[in-house]
């Protein structure tokens, strides 16, 4: 099929979709090139205030529209970019443009996570492809690995850091001993976190992302609610001494697992080798570390935020969509999915656990502990006692265990707490050896 | 186009060779579900003594043939992969092959280096596509990296630890102090080293490697000639230890980098900050850091050879070659060629240079040879003497410049030698910072 040019209809034009008119307009030429014909950006769907943006005098207030009927209705659109996030209106302007067979692109990983099977499935329908490389680690190229490199591999797991705004707080808690909230504080004033910083710090946009990744990596449907989450805030300075002392670094990692079917899916805090390769992704980048049978382990590295990594995913996405329709189906569209998967409940878990308890300072309080630990079958890998406050004779005890099930550590917990020496148990996180 | 089956002829069957075969076998299944019909490897071509292989046993002997004329007569081939090595004869069968309007995957990185712009004409002329992700970086996904995910880019640098076996060599080295022949007899040992190291130790193995990155970067045509090359035989324990005392990695790098038109390719030992990330790449594990306008900095690890890894990559390749056949043209075909780019001259190169003297320990020596610096306009960052041997009353002295032109360092080493206070310039790396 020959076109004498492609038509691009772009929805939201905030920071992102911006920068993406943008890098459209700059490097026509490039594009051109690299498509064969033309490609150009024919009409831009946005809500009322965006019209005061500086960008509506650049490109021409001719190409913007509020209206949906009129953007719809815009000629000689081949492919809709959608970059306004959430899930509503998001999943119907899609979804209507893939019905209408145009080929979609989009940087919406809250969309893709939640409603990603559905849009597909209409997508392969009208014979079309949703493209969303930059749902997932911004300017990473994460996607199409999975769709394209790693095709032959299966793949046995997913170590990712995947959100800036909480590796960014680690990092300065780690480095600077500075507390959570001084540390989020820091990271709002840089724009690395959001005024209402919910949203990253509980862990819910890592889970978005790891949804999709996992369902592409395992071939089944997994859900945002299908993944176990934490967040960070309830990790304090003492925490990260103790991972110093004990040789680990934290990071908020997004993990998956798949072993015979069963699928391990969690998003938390985690304490990693201080030599792991993820251990030294630091401040707002992001990592995502990738295991399969034939490749051992490949990582992929970068910026995973910011608009002008995310414009790099999102064109490199309009181009591919460009030439689909210009040399037609590509055929790699939507998740493979194979059925008969289960994801496995967070009790079932196996990992090993660090914990930090406060305790009388009496003879025998370690002893009492450690039985518990025994009683539910916990094996001890490593225990520090301090005195920490000798007035009211309070002393401060980490252990480390090895292996051992969620269910069992967190029966243990609750015994634990009930025990008269225990005066409290200051946190527990978990601790991964990356494979 | 509607296809039963896709068939596959693949040329050389050694460790390779033999491991895609492996992988298009036992993945049957997976590789059908992918391509949208069967995969099927119809025959193989080999050279006489591989004919005695276990293989041979497994697959069935009927699917060999030993002969280049049978071999491009079998019957429903679409996709020819070779995986034999060096530069010829694979160029002729590549060619052969692409000539007969089949699709062309190869993991021959020699071939793709020298000769590659050759056979990505034929292939363009036939309407066909040359893959080669396998070519570098083993089971990395690399090449479609540049073609696809960072097409939006101006490339601005590329960074790479492309040799397992230096990098081994090199991580040996820094880590137990041993000498570069033994680290170099330990690789042998564990199969990491060839018994003719050269290719390897020389840096040939990365110039070919990084012919290909440059090209595919810069847009430009990037011989293994273009590239200014040393290999890693002359670093000594010494220079290790005065890298650790000065806060630096010593790793063979492959540094491309495009400035207004002019492109600079190089491979040499380098000092890198023992923080920067390419600095905790270890051991036979490779690593790709690429800087892109729009993506900042994005970094590729994982295993670069390997019979699995790379057979993850080849069998990738011929997925896609295949989905291609059943669904059209991609039309990602080939260098980008944009003209009128040159290479830099390694004499006009500026970078940081770390420099180990053997020098008369006598009052005014340093000061005689800060002259001679001075006198080229190379500024020192830092200087160390010590007293290696008060009998002869030698002294080693190290020191880091500032950034300086090749040419001046040149011009002044040759002064240096002649200075009757230089016993010896033990010797000189290069030092870079990444971006």
């Amino acid at each position: 099929m020959d076109k004498k040019s492609i038509g691009i209809g772009l929805i939201g034009c905030g920071i992102i979709g911006g920068q993406v008119a943008r890098v459209l307009k700059e490097r026509a030429d490039t594009l051109a090139t690299e498509v064969g014909c033309p490609v150009e950006l024919r009409k831009i769907k946005v809500i009322p205030p965006d019209l005061e943006r500086p960008l509506v005098g650049e490109l021409g207030r001719e190409l913007f529209t509020t209206d949906d009927e009129e953007f719809f209705a815009a000629p000689g659109i081949d492919v809709v970019a959608e970059a306004m996030g959430g899930e509503t209106p998001a999943f119907d302007y899609v979804k209507r443009a893939l019905a209408a067979g145009k080929q979609a692109v989009t940087s919406n990983k809250e969309l893709i996570a939640k409603r990603g099977a559905e849009l597909m499935a209409v997508a392969r329908e009208h014979n079309v492809t949703l493209r969303y490389e930059a749902s997932v680690g911004g300017g990473i190229p994460l996607i199409s690995r999975f769709q394209y490199d790693l095709v032959a591999n299966k793949i046995t797991g997913v170590y990712a850091i995947i959100n800036g705004t909480t590796n960014y707080i680690l990092t300065r808690m780690a480095a600077e001993g500075v507390d959570f909230a001084a540390a989020l504080k820091k990271a709002q004033e840089l724009g690395y976190a959001e005024a209402n910083p919910e949203n990253d710090i509980e862990g819910i946009d890592a889970t978005y992302k790891l949804a999709i990744l996992s369902s592409l990596a395992f071939h089944a449907r997994v859900g945002p609610d299908d993944i176990y989450r934490e967040g960070i805030s309830r990790l304090s300075n003492r925490d990260f001494q103790y991972a110093q002392e004990l040789g680990f670094a934290i990071k908020l990692l997004a993990i998956a697992k798949e072993n015979q079917g069963q699928i391990e899916a969690r998003v938390h805090p985690v304490f990693i080798p201080a030599d792991a390769l993820l251990a030294k992704v630091d401040g707002v980048y992001n990592a995502v570390l990738v295991e399969g049978d034939l490749v051992d382990k490949v990582l992929f590295f970068g910026q995973g935020a910011g608009p002008l990594a995310t414009s790099s995913a999102v064109v490199a996405d309009i181009v591919g969509a460009a030439i689909e329709v210009t040399h037609g189906n590509q055929a790699q569209s939507g998740w493979r999915l194979e059925g008969g998967k289960v994801v496995k409940p967070m009790s079932e878990v196996v990992t090993r656990y660090y914990l930090r308890l406060s305790i009388e300072d009496q003879p025998g309080a370690l002893a009492q502990i450690a039985k518990v630990f025994g009683s539910h079958e916990i094996s001890i890998s490593s225990a520090i006692q301090k005195l920490t406050d000798p007035v009211v004779q309070t002393a401060e005890i980490v252990i480390v265990t090895h292996d051992a099930v969620e269910r069992a550590v967190q029966a243990a917990l609750d015994q634990l707490q009930h025990l008269p020496v225990v005066r409290e148990i200051s946190n527990f996180v978990r601790v991964e050896a990356e494979d």
